[in-house]
């Protein structure tokens, strides 16, 4: 998704570039889930001005957060409370959504070439290219951080050392649990819900467009140890019936915004390739490395990482996706304003990017934090009892800089909230 | 100048500031000359946006510059070329401007207190600010990285870390010999003389007006152990008629495009006040410091660096002021987007500034090496072939991480010239 977009930019400034890629736009279709990722508003003017905006956002998109926090123990309630965007989101199943951009690319002129290219190929590539940009998640290093079960033959991002001062986890924090669903009616007004259950973890509940028609993402994120777990092991291939009324149960038990709009008789799967179980130890890796030639300044190349190549976040709070559409449009620009691709062309790359997609990280990993911060609870418990801090969290998942502004420290969330106290103050003395 | 420049900025925006000095208005104006300094037009911009744009830039400011390479041997004959700026620079006397903004500051009900504030003070001042801003580049520390000969007694800067990964040079590369001079014709178009004297140094000739009116301020920039370092220790007070002498000497043996417009008859300094001698050991320092209060995180504040006392740069190419001037703009904008003033706040502040300051650093340095870098050395060769290349070098003294994106490496450099040769072609191609 990354390198299209940035493939989608350079076409559109008269840039030559190849895209390079594992699988042809129909593997893509017909393939597994890739993820259950949705396209925040930030996103969706970038695929405007892309011209890849083929999905009317009043009709794919959906509007608002809808939020649910169960119980922690015995006599306290659970919290229920919306949380609006200043423009729609919208989630397209990547087998619809990739090829169809793909299309654009190559129908425009683009290069595009399939194939595996790995470490070992990098050099011949490299050759041909001013630049290289890795994309690709794929760390060919079992057991090193990554995508589980996702080594790939590829492992080009792990040519990008990490950084441990931005990986605070050694290993995944929620096993999870994606899969495409019918049998849900959508909420309303139409939005996704983000349903905690302590202790447990969390559900995201997508309205979601694929092959099947409007459907929708049920992504649990499961706590190792916790009731729902189990979902991340389920086979549904061994027993379709039984894994579908699981997740029923566990709809019915966890999250019971979902459960009431669910209805028995038609829910399930919506096909056995529908379905993704694994996990993400979030990794951020180097902005960039350089490729040495033949030995000489000449021959240098340098390779900068985008998308998940540079940082593989936990899914809880969608914004993988998103940050790499964002790295590639800031690498794409800074493509066209300084096309002099040396060592002070990724420190630039590096630097303009740094506080997103570093806001990103940090505020994705608070949330997958355990337990949770206090700081996030108390955020959370302002959003149950004010509508501007919750419209503002939500729609601040477009500016995730803006979000770990009020996220950080303690001391930022407390000031955060008093500014709202006070405007609420105005605004309840405009009432008087 | 860079404290009363976030001072206005934030006064316009309504957040409360104090500005300490260590001069009234008054004693600013009656004392010695400070500098010899152009506001390019960014900053004009700036202090438009500021409101306190009092000198009419058709009546009071230049718009080019004049370039002299003088030859380096026998046989090889000078270069005289102009370089045009998009919109005029502005040569004040700080001892006009810096009194006129302290009273449009105090006047708008700025609180502004005379008096030493040293390291010693810093924890007292710190407790009654919630944010210290040091904008002095003072470091108060004889024999370490600074100015020479301005110890000062206050020494904030010294309080924040030097950074050698940005300090090439131990020692001046420069020995400085800056006055006001009256006797002197301004050149026609109105502008800025930059005459090298190779092996020796500059001459950087600037339009100024002053409380003596128009006049003309010659910097001369001295290589330790060249013809005109004489320049730097010559007493004024001692025989003015032969420091007069000496200079009008040194203008016509090697600045001969600034000498054919001096009158001998008149020529001379304004005055025994108007000369600085001295000498900069180019200094980049840490953007900012953790000031520990109580022991306490409540009691913790943060002092950022702005101006000299965060990078101090020969003024070679008079950049100083203008990054100064950029910074406290940036720090203001940042004060007012996310007044939480935190370490988060530091980062975000030090990261948005860096590109730009870090190629002011990097372009000065460049220029004051010895020898003169062979790129360097082409750029100018095809600044005298060539007016769009030439007025585009000009232009960037107001982007200079433009001007560094041209000169980081020769391969920038050649890459530079062959966009502008091709640029050339197709205009010729228009012509046939």
């Amino acid at each position: 998704m990354a390198g299209l977009h940035l493939g989608l930019y350079l076409q559109q400034h008269g840039v030559p570039s190849t895209i390079y890629g594992d699988k042809t736009a129909r593997q893509l279709a017909e393939g597994r889930m890739l993820n259950t990722v949705a396209h925040h508003n930030t996103t969706v003017r970038r695929e405007q001005a892309l011209g890849v905006d083929h999905w009317d956002l009043q009709e794919y998109g959906y509007f608002c957060h809808h939020h649910y926090i169960g119980s922690p123990g015995p006599g306290v309630p659970p919290l229920r409370f919306p949380g609006e965007f200043g423009a729609p989101s919208r989630g397209i199943d990547y087998r619809v959504y990739l090829p169809r951009l793909l299309d654009d690319y190559t129908g425009r002129g683009g290069d595009f070439r399939v194939g595996n290219v790995g470490p070992g190929d990098l050099a011949t590539v490299a050759a041909d290219h001013e630049l290289i940009v890795v994309a690709t998640g794929k760390s060919g290093q079992p057991g090193k951080p990554g995508k589980q079960g996702q080594s790939g033959q590829s492992g080009l991002a792990g040519m990008f050392p990490p950084r441990p001062d931005k990986m605070p986890y050694e290993r995944p924090m929620r096993r999870l649990c994606g899969g495409l669903y019918h049998g849900i009616a959508y909420s309303e007004p139409k939005g996704v819900t983000m349903s905690i259950a302590p202790g447990h973890g969390e559900l995201l509940e997508i309205p979601m467009f694929s092959a099947d028609g409007f459907v929708t993402a049920l992504l649990f994120e499961n706590i190792p140890g916790g009731d729902t777990e189990v979902l991340a092991d389920a086979r549904y291939d061994e027993d379709p019936k039984a894994f579908d009324d699981l997740v029923l149960t566990t709809l019915r038990t966890c999250h019971p915004t979902v459960f009431e709009r669910a209805d028995p008789a038609t829910f399930g799967l919506t096909g056995p390739r529908d379905l993704v179980q694994g996990a993400i130890t979030p990794t951020v890796r180097e902005d960039w490395i350089r490729i040495d030639g033949n030995g000489s300044e000449d021959g240098a190349r340098y390779a900068i990482a985008i998308g998940d190549a540079h940082t593989l976040v936990d899914p809880v709070i969608g914004q993988g996706a998103n940050a790499a559409s964002y790295e590639a449009w800031e690498l794409g620009t800074q493509i066209t304003e300084d096309p002099v691709f040396d060592e002070r062309f990724c420190r630039k790359a590096a630097a303009r990017r740094a506080n997103r997609v570093e806001a990103t990280v940090d505020w994705t990993n608070l949330m997958i934090g355990l337990p949770p911060a206090p700081h996030l609870l108390e955020l959370l418990g302002a959003m149950s009892a004010s509508r501007p801090v919750a419209d503002e969290f939500t729609d601040n998942f477009n500016y995730p800089e803006r979000q770990w502004d009020i996220l950080a420290t303690p001391e930022r969330t407390r000031r955060f909230l008093s500014r709202h106290t006070s405007a609420a103050m105005e605004r309840d003395k405009d009432v008087i």
